[in-house]
């Protein structure tokens, strides 16, 4: 009987494979065939038998590929389940270039996990790289996943939360220029990004998370000879989130905050732009850094690095950052569950 | 005969003690007598012989505290040398209390090296922290260790050079708000900074550094989406230097050049303002890192820390960053006593 309740708890996850000529099938084979991540959650690649069952083959890997049509499928121990629901890829789709069709086939994944979470089959989304120019190649717009999941599960707030080990950090801005993200510090994008920040980390089975605010200037505008952001937009946000009693400190110095966060001192910390954070997560973690995206009503983790086309094929890639997304997806599937069946 | 040469290339280090109240003495102390730098250096102290000893008292080092009155004294193995020329510290000056007369001595000090080191006395200065606050208590106008230096030796052009391990750091702008910084991207200030820095890495052993130049906007600009300052500003000055024959690259994407010179690939990295480097640096090394100051005349390196009033004389105080700020003097003065032998 345990073992049904520990089954029954155990949550499903979804891993969209991404571009199939990118180093998504070969980072997920390498994963999921580690022995890491075993018992911890029944997992199923979307995206492309042949892709996958060719990863395997190059990697060597004693895992079994196995075609599945559902979770409801009897479950077998150390096989890597594929659930195709597309078309197959192309016999001539060359790894490691630009191909439309590739991009199509990584976009068709996304729906079909973004359906699959939102009816409930999975619990969470796990999500290997897509290539943006290969699906503008294919005629279709693409932003990025954050946005076409927003679009998907009708999501209209969403930022992302990047994490490595103890490190989490969450951006008031990401993609403009830094002139820009400097006018974006403003207080309510900053409660904005704090209130979407809270419920994931909870999510992670910290009840009242220690949220650490970064400052913009250096040393956070020293008393406000670099800078006033900290006293006219940093401050108040802040202010107004600890009146709502919720445990959030700074504007502290951006050199330093995230050193102390990764030593366990901060449950999280807010990066008032791009680079404030990026550089932090990558000096912390090169290849295992997860993103998580917030805002979504489904749990959706994603490697962080790109479709490495240069790389793809050659056996090479790093799945440190694939291991660590599904691990993430399933902390916060498996906590999620336990809260909804208690 | 071979001892000799060794006593004659070895250099000669004077270690400014600091504002008396804060850590310097301590940290000072247990670098010295740790016995990891046993050897490579005649190491003196420039400070107050009664500080030295209280500090080695408070922390029960076996090392003899020994007044100096210039370098030609018989050396002897396992002594702190301390050559004191100011007055003695006030008996009732209290250790982690802002004081203007600490100040006004830890000036001194700094007075001491910079004319010891334009004298050829000692090779190499370096510096312990000073409380800027106690020393405008003092009186005295005082902005920080790199102008005054710059003034009492009389360098025009000075810029810092932070030190991580293997990653090394030089920075377009430093104390101005990010919005200013961004204002001082400008084509002649970037190969200024490349001009001072490679003559320092240089003397670290380097004939030809490999410095690859930061992008200012996340990705680079990804090729002016997200801002032009890559394009217009950074690109010229690289071009510049690579049509020297200097080895310039970039600009490269932020959140990953520091990394990959951290491995090793880069020399020095050139950073567009304060965070994009001290993010980088305090991720790589909260305790160990080390500043030289480049520009100056004489080799002049110091502690990335502060006085750390609040654990004076706790006997707390981490030396890892003293311990790596001599060991680089020690590099530096070496080389360029080598060098000058030739």
């Amino acid at each position: 009987m345990i073992e049904t309740a520990n089954r029954a708890i155990r949550p499903r996850i979804g891993i969209t494979m991404g571009d199939p000529a990118g180093v998504g099938p070969e980072v997920i084979v390498k994963a999921l065939s580690s022995g890491v991540l075993q018992g911890l959650a029944r997992f199923v690649v979307l995206g492309s038998l042949g892709s996958i069952e060719q990863a395997a083959r190059s990697i060597a890997t004693e895992s079994r590929v196995r075609a599945v049509h559902g979770l409801d499928d009897t479950e077998e121990d150390g096989t890597i389940d594929v659930w195709e629901t597309g078309a197959p890829v192309p016999p001539d789709l060359l790894l490691g270039q630009l191909d439309g069709r590739a991009g199509a086939l990584a976009v068709g994944y996304i729906h079909q996990a973004a359906q699959l979470a939102l009816d409930g089959t999975i619990d969470a989304i796990c999500t290997a790289p897509v290539n943006k120019e290969a699906v503008e190649l294919s005629g279709e717009h693409f932003t990025g996943h954050t946005e076409l999941l927003a679009e998907l599960t009708g999501a209209d707030k969403v930022s992302m939360l990047l994490v490595a080990g103890k490190l989490r950090v969450a951006h008031v801005s990401t993609h403009v220029s830094l002139r820009e993200a400097i006018d974006l510090v403003r207080p309510d994008r900053i409660v904005e990004v704090i209130e979407l920040v809270r419920p994931a980390v909870q999510m992670l089975g910290i009840p009242e998370p220690r949220i650490a605010v970064a400052g913009l200037n250096p040393h956070a505008g020293e008393h406000g000879l670099f800078g006033t952001e900290e006293t006219r937009m940093i401050r108040p946000a802040i202010d107004l989130c600890v009146a709502r009693g919720w445990h959030v400190t700074g504007p502290h110095a951006p050199d330093s905050v995230f050193h102390i966060a990764r030593q366990g001192h901060y449950d999280a910390v807010i990066a008032m732009y791009h680079d404030q954070g990026h550089v932090a997560i990558k000096m912390a973690d090169f290849f295992g850094g997860v993103n998580v995206t917030l805002g979504l009503p489904v749990i959706r983790t994603s490697v962080d690095h790109g479709t490495g086309f240069d790389i793809a094929g050659k056996g090479i890639a790093n799945e440190e950052s694939m291991v660590a997304a599904l691990r993430l997806a399933v902390d916060m599937a498996t906590h999620r569950k336990a809260t909804l069946t208690q």
